[in-house]
This record gives structure tokens, sequence and C-alpha cells, in this order.
């Protein structure tokens, strides 16, 4: 063995400790969230501190830096196009971003993001802003400064942050793809609210025993080839996938006796995470080639089998007789054209989560714009209120009634997480490009649904997204598997072509 | 605060760490019995190696010993009075032990521990002992090894072992009051099986739902004071109690829908468990002050709710009724009576878990000596069979027909854990000598048992046993909570007064 190759597999062994480290919290995070008796929350809370501790001494320490400084030469790894440079680059670009942070800023946005989580929790409950308002300017004044510690290629503080969830994409680059994606869909809602139709989604709140949408979640899952073999669907009270590693990633529901769409669809969402995290390469568990890409294409995956596949006519052509059995007196005498109709519903709501395809992404824009404002300066936390309320009513035509379903609805800003948001709606274009893509290679895929067969879907998906990890970053990874960059057009084709037909535009 | 204090503060921080550290392997280990997915056992181990790792690190850092070496003077913590003194004393010994052990050994340990317990269940599946012998061969050599490296101030190899899991034991102190016990006890089997009253067994293998099986464990587990609010009963392959620290204790049980006794009073053995670590003092979380005593005292917590409380008369007397109610089907016409003599039907059997409450001991001895055996060279691997089936038939009266129901039986050999089986008798004669006293300051035990009150002798508990910790190893906790030094004599009292009920002798 070259001394080079035992430097890389020095790397790749510190590497795989450190992730097997981070992912023994994930355990105790899943723990937490399905599990925990409710007088073990400190216990958890040190338990979880003691690892990140260590994580943070590992993913720190001098000697991987040592390692970095031999590895240096893209030669010594067999050249800029081989997986092990992809690895190499990527965790030094962690390393070197770890790096820049000071200890005392770190533990400053860890301990003010917990105490801030809290305040927001009161804040909302109360319906008042202004038990959270410090605290958010508290969050965004550490932000901008973690900002600045970071740095960006463009000097523009947001792409600093942005770095963390969509590693390679600038606020600019984004904001080219949101333009004349919230133009069409502003146009788009308006033509449906301007429609004759009204799907009845009365039927989607009948009795759902819950067992039977239990069920009926993970014969669907399973369908679309999620691995209960290797994963499991318990129930949180805020649904959410988590991928230990290989062998074993865990997704979570909670059932609503009289809301079909929450659960079900839901537990596809997840499971299209769950997909993704089974569909990355085992042996490169803890390496930038076996690691998820990016919060925007993981959300890609959950969007397209949640929404794409699950949402549409062709899933319930296979699978509207099991769900009639499953569900006999919600739907036993529903034309499955009502119910179709009734789970595509399009109207403006005050609640992110729960909006619907079309205007689940102007939500997005409006926190997008709200965020760069704070953090280039033109937006205090005192006067974020007014903003959103403002924006809210220019996207939606109408104003929210107080801030609990207006600028405090969404837990981010309290923990901290500025950047974030914009992955939700990166994650939905990528997914209908990258959709795209695969019916050209693989032909009629609705047919295919029709048949039950989503199995031709799943490893074409394997093959072309979830093999790669993260050897791409994301705006590079959608170049390659489609040949262009990212792009709005195939999502404003797939909406307009899918809603101009149930509402008859 | 002085310097002194600062050093202990040191040491305090740094021991919680590790614990806390040590017990994200047993919410690991916990989610490995009840929840992990098959495909997910590798990584599994992977992570527990990575944990286990880097507690062996913390627990051997040469910054540890100069800690213990700056409050080497009894006066720095105090005097020898102080709680301080012992939360000292025992990190310093466990310390101490850790450093004698070559890693070497420690690896080598480990990995034919693993590979031995996979040839163990091979072996006994296909009832051969010829594929666990050089398993065992090469256990006993290298526990031999370890029993070297530790040493022991009496000079013998088992001591050094024992040592593991009830400190400050020796081999001829055990020996000492299993000798009388032995003898008093075959005469005790000897009388019930010459005893004319067969209690009708078939009673316990009627139809109990396993719904009902679960609400009624449940309910009896909460009367006796364990704390649902900081933990929890899941299902798992083999019953366990695992207390993760303050707030946070797992008990895990089976069920038979034909088999009332396995899960009920393994629900109440392992929540006797649970008990003891609830009452542990949270703020001494990771200290000897704050941990339990020892394997033989952990076991007569469990042995005194699962036997002396929930296999006595006075117990059904309360709760008969709702028994009743649970399983209408299986004993709603079955006489309290016949239902307490079947739950104290006492006869010879092959297994050890399965054994009743009078010959369980019985398979300690007998495993007691052949271990002690092994250690000091009399007895090979080879040999294991034959001198099992011949101590077998001197203590039982019947041969074993194979293996699997003889010296295959149990994991502990092939796991390496020699010394651990007389804890389990230890954890009798305690719990007898406890309750005697619990029963000399409280009153009449049985009354308040039949009144539904459990919670006095809990309390009590709590202050004599639970609040302790460790500050006192095993022998001398009974001799400060009883005033006298363990004797099987409370154990035989008892046996023979409540089987001699029984069974008319």
């Amino acid at each position: 063995m070259s001394v080079r190759t035992e430097t890389y597999n020095q790397l790749v062994e510190y590497l795989k400790n450190l992730a097997l480290l981070r992912s023994c919290g994930s355990v105790l995070g899943w723990d937490e969230q399905t599990n925990l008796p409710p007088k073990g929350a400190e216990h958890r809370a040190n338990q979880l501190a003691v690892l990140a501790g260590l994580s943070h001494d590992l993913a720190t320490d001098p000697v991987l830096g040592e390692l970095f400084e031999k590895l240096s030469d893209p030669a010594s790894v067999g050249g800029e196009e081989t997986e092990a440079f992809a690895n190499v680059r990527d965790a030094k670009r962690a390393y070197d971003r770890s790096g820049k942070l000071p200890k005392k800023l770190v533990e400053e946005l860890s301990r003010t993001t917990t105490l801030s989580q809290h305040a927001w929790v009161e804040s909302r409950k109360k319906k008042d802003f202004s038990v959270f308002q410090p605290w958010l300017e508290k969050v965004i004044n550490l932000k901008r400064e973690e900002a600045d510690a970071l740095g960006s290629e463009t000097g523009v503080k947001y792409d600093a942050l942005i770095e963390d969830y969509e590693p390679g994409a600038t606020a600019a680059q984004i904001q080219s793809v949101f333009t004349p994606l919230r133009e069409a869909l502003v146009e788009l809602v308006n033509a449906i609210r301007n429609s004759e139709r009204t799907p009845d989604i009365s039927i989607l709140e009948r009795q759902y025993p819950v067992d039977a949408q239990e069920k009926f979640s993970i014969q669907a899952a399973t369908a679309i080839g999620f691995d209960f073999s290797a994963g499991r669907l318990d129930i949180a009270a805020h649904p959410f996938c988590s991928g230990f590693g290989p062998g074993d990633c865990r997704l979570t529901t909670r059932y609503d006796e009289h809301h079909f769409p929450g659960a079900f669809f839901g537990t596809l969402h997840e499971a299209g995470h769950g997909i993704y995290e089974q569909g990355l390469t085992d042996e490169n568990f803890g390496l930038a080639t076996g690691e998820a890409c990016s919060l925007g294409i993981h959300e890609s995956q959950s969007r397209m089998w949640e929404n794409l596949v699950g949402r549409s006519r062709s899933f319930w052509d296979h699978f509207y007789a099991p769900a009639q059995q499953n569900f006999p007196a919600a739907i036993g005498d529903v034309h499955i054209d009502d119910f179709y109709a009734a789970i595509n519903d399009v109207r403006p709501s005050w609640i992110r989560v729960e909006a619907d395809e079309v205007t689940y992404n102007l939500h997005i824009m409006l926190r997008f714009q709200l965020e760069q404002a704070m953090m280039n300066g033109d937006l205090n936390a005192a006067d974020v209120p007014a903003a959103w309320n403002e924006l809210f009513t220019e996207f939606f035509g109408m104003t929210p009634t107080d801030d609990s379903i207006g600028c405090l609805q969404d837990v981010h800003w309290s923990a901290g997480l500025i950047g974030y948001f914009p992955t939700y709606s990166l994650g939905n274009m990528y997914a209908s490009q990258i959709f795209e893509k695969a019916k050209e290679d693989l032909g009629d895929l609705n047919a295919m649904f029709a048949r039950g067969e989503f199995l031709p879907l799943k490893e074409w998906l394997n093959k072309n997204i979830h093999q790669h990890g993260r050897r791409y970053y994301a705006p590079e990874l959608v170049e390659v598997v489609t040949g262009k960059p990212l792009s709005s057009e195939p999502l404003l084709k797939h909406l307009k072509g899918k809603f101009g037909a149930v509402y008859g535009l």
C-alpha cells in the first residue's frame, strides 16, 4: 500500500467514526420524539450535549487538518475525477467551515437558539409577538455575525448561511428561478380562484380509522419502494425521517381520524426521504459519496413521491380500490374523480405546512424575501410582523388576523435556521425537472403507476440521484442528471397542466 | 472556592460526562432489542463500538489519574465519612482496574466473546456441544488471564472476576452462605416432592389475551411504585430493565397468550429493578452515590417485588379480583387458593430462568461450583457437559437428556460473564434479609399489601437502599441496613414458612 493510500484510508476511517458518533445522536433524537418519557427530557438534553461536544471535538481536531494537508495534491487520491477526490474536497470544506467559527460564537448560538425556541413556543401560544421579538433580534444579530465569520464568495451574508443547507447555491441564483415562478403562480392561483369548480374536501374529513390509515400508509410506502426490513414507521408529534445509517431509516407520522391526507401524504413524503437514505451507498457511509446531496435534493425526493406520484391521477387509478376497501365508511360511495379533486384542492391558506402544491411555493418566497432583508440589515425583528402581513396580503390577497398564523407559525427562525426555507421550493423545482427526465428515460410513467409499478422510477432515482451521494453539489447534480441547469419551467408546466385539468382552466 | 474543591468538581464533571456517554450506549442497546430493523444490526454494532471506544478512552485517560493523585488525601474531600470520599474511592477503583488490563487482552476478550456467542447460539440450536467447546476453552483461558492481570486480595482467580459484579464479595464468603442453603433446599425440595399436593398449573395456560396482560401488568407495576412518567414498558425477546439515567428507565417483557406468569411476574421483576433505578439520587448520576450498588443488590430489589411481594398470598388478596375482571375466560371460575397454589408450584426443572423460588438457587449453586473449577484449572471445556450432568443429577435427581437443556442453556459463559451467576442467589438472600428488616420497621406488610398499599415498602427501600447508591459495597450495605452480615437464614425461613403452608408440610 502506498503512503498516499494509507493517508486516504486514515481519513476515511476518521470520517466514518465521526459519522457513526453523529448517527448515535440521530438515534437519541428519534427516540426523543417517539418514546421519551416526560421526565427524561433534561437527561436526554444532557446526553445529546455530550455527543455534540465529542462530535465537535472530532470534527475540528487538528489531526484532520494534517490529513488534508497530506492529501492536498489531487494526484494523491488519483485525480480530480475520482470519488476519493470528491470525498476529500467535501470533508475539507466542512473542516474549514468549522474552523472559521469562533467557539464562543458557536456556544452562544447554541444557547440562544435553545432558549429562543422556548420563547417562540410561548409567543405563538399567547399570539403575542413581543415575547419572541427580543430573541429574534438576538438570533438575527448572531446569524449576521456567523455569516461574517464564514464569509462567502459573493460577499453576500445570506449566501454564507445557505451553504449549510444547499452547498453551491446562492441567493441570486435562487432568486433567478423564484422570480418567474412567482409571477406565474400568482396568475395560476387567481385563475383557480375564479374557476367554477370547488372540490368537496369534506369527504377527507369523514371517519378514517387510525389502524386502517396505518395499514394503508405502510402498504403504499412499501409499494413505492421503502424497505421496512431496513426501517420503521412510528408516531411523533412532528413527522420526520431520520436515516441513522446503513440498514436503519426511521419514518414518523401522526394520525387524525378525521383528516385523511395528513398521515397518508405525510407518510409518502417521509418515505420519499427514506427511499433516498436507503438508496445511498452503504460502504460510503460517512463520506460525501455516501451522504445526501443537499436539503433541496432531499426534498425533491420526498415531494416527488408525495405530489408528482402520490397526488397523481394514475396513482389513484391503482390505489383507489384498496383505499375504498380500507375506508368503506368514508369513501365507499365516493367517486374517484371527487376524491382526486379533493386531494388536489387549491386555495390560499395561512399555514405553510398545510398548503397545497400550488400555493406552497408562495409561502416559501415570502420567507425567502424576509430572511434576506434580515440578513442584509433592511429588516429589524420589531418590523417583521408588519413586513410579513404586507407581503402575505400581496401574495395571497388576505391578511393574517394574528401573528400565530403569520410570522410566528414556523420554528425555523427561533432555531437559527436562516437560509433553510428556500430549499423547500428548490426541492419542488428539482423534483419536476428530475421527474421530466425520468419520463424521458422510462417512458409512460403514468401507465406504470396505474398498474401499480413504482419500482422502475425508484430504481431510476437510485441510479441517477441516490448513488452519487454528495459527489456533485446540487446545482451540478441537476445538470449531470438532466443536462440542463435548474429551471422553474418543469414545475410550472406540471402545475399548469395538472391544475388546468382539475379546475377546467 | 478552594483549589481542592475545584479538583473534586472537575472529577465530578468528568465522571458525569463519562456516565452520560455510556448512557447513550444504553439507549442504543435498548433500541437494538426493541425497535431495530433486521438490516440495521451491523450498523448498530458499529455505532456501539464507537461509543465503547470513546468511553474506554475517557475512562482510562491519564488526566483522571492526575485528579485522583490530587485527591489522594481523604482530607481533600472532607474526610473518609463523606459522600465525596466514597465517590472518589469508587471511581479510583474502576480507573485502577481498567489500567491493569492490557489493551490487547481487552480487545481479544471483546472479539472472542462476540464470536463465541454466535457459536453458542448455533451449538445450542444443534444440541451439539462440540460447536461451542473450542470457544468455551478460549473464553476460560482469557478469563483466567484476565483474573491474573486484575489480581485479588485473596489470590483466588475467581474473586478477581466477581469484583466486576459484586464488589467486595469473595467466593469463600459466598460459599459460606451457599453451603447451609443448599442442604436445606435439597431437603425442602424432597419434602415438597413427597407431599400429596400438586397444584393445577394448567389454569395458567388458559387464554390470557395479550392486551389484557399488558394492561394488568402496567396496573400492578404502577401500584408497586414504578413511575411511568419516567419510564416505559415495551416488548423484547429477552426481558430486561435499562436505566438510562434521571427520569428515563425502560422495562421490557414478552407476552405469551397461553402462559400468564411469564409476562406478569417478569414485569414485576423488571419493575423492581426499575424502582431501584428510579430511586437513585438524580443529582449524583455518574457517581458512586448515584449508581446501583451491585448486581446482587439490584437483583434483591427485583426478586423482592416479584417473589416476596408478587407471589405472596396478600398481594393476590388485593389483586385477584381485578385479575378475574381482566381474564374472565381464564380464571373467572378459579378459586384464589388454586390460583395462588399454581403460581407457587415447585418442581425440579431443566431451565434456570423458568425455575420456581425454591429450586432456582440450586441452579445457581451448580453453576457457581463449575465456574470456580474452570477458573482454578480443575475443569476443562471438554469436561463441562459431563460435570454439569453429574451435578445436576445430584442436585435435582434427574439427568439432562441433551446439552441444550443442560450446560448450553445460558448465554453467560459464551459472553465471558464468569462470576455473574452467584449474584442471582445473593439477590434472593439479600431480598429476604432486607424484607425482614422492612417488616420490623413498618409492621404488618402483608396487611398493607392486602389493602393494596405498596408504597410504604417502596419508600422504605428508597430511603434504606436506593438513596445510598454504591456509597457502601453490598456486604457493608446489608450490615448498615439490617445490622447483621449476609445470612441464608431469612431466605430459608421464608421458603420453609411459605411452601410449608402451600404444600401442607
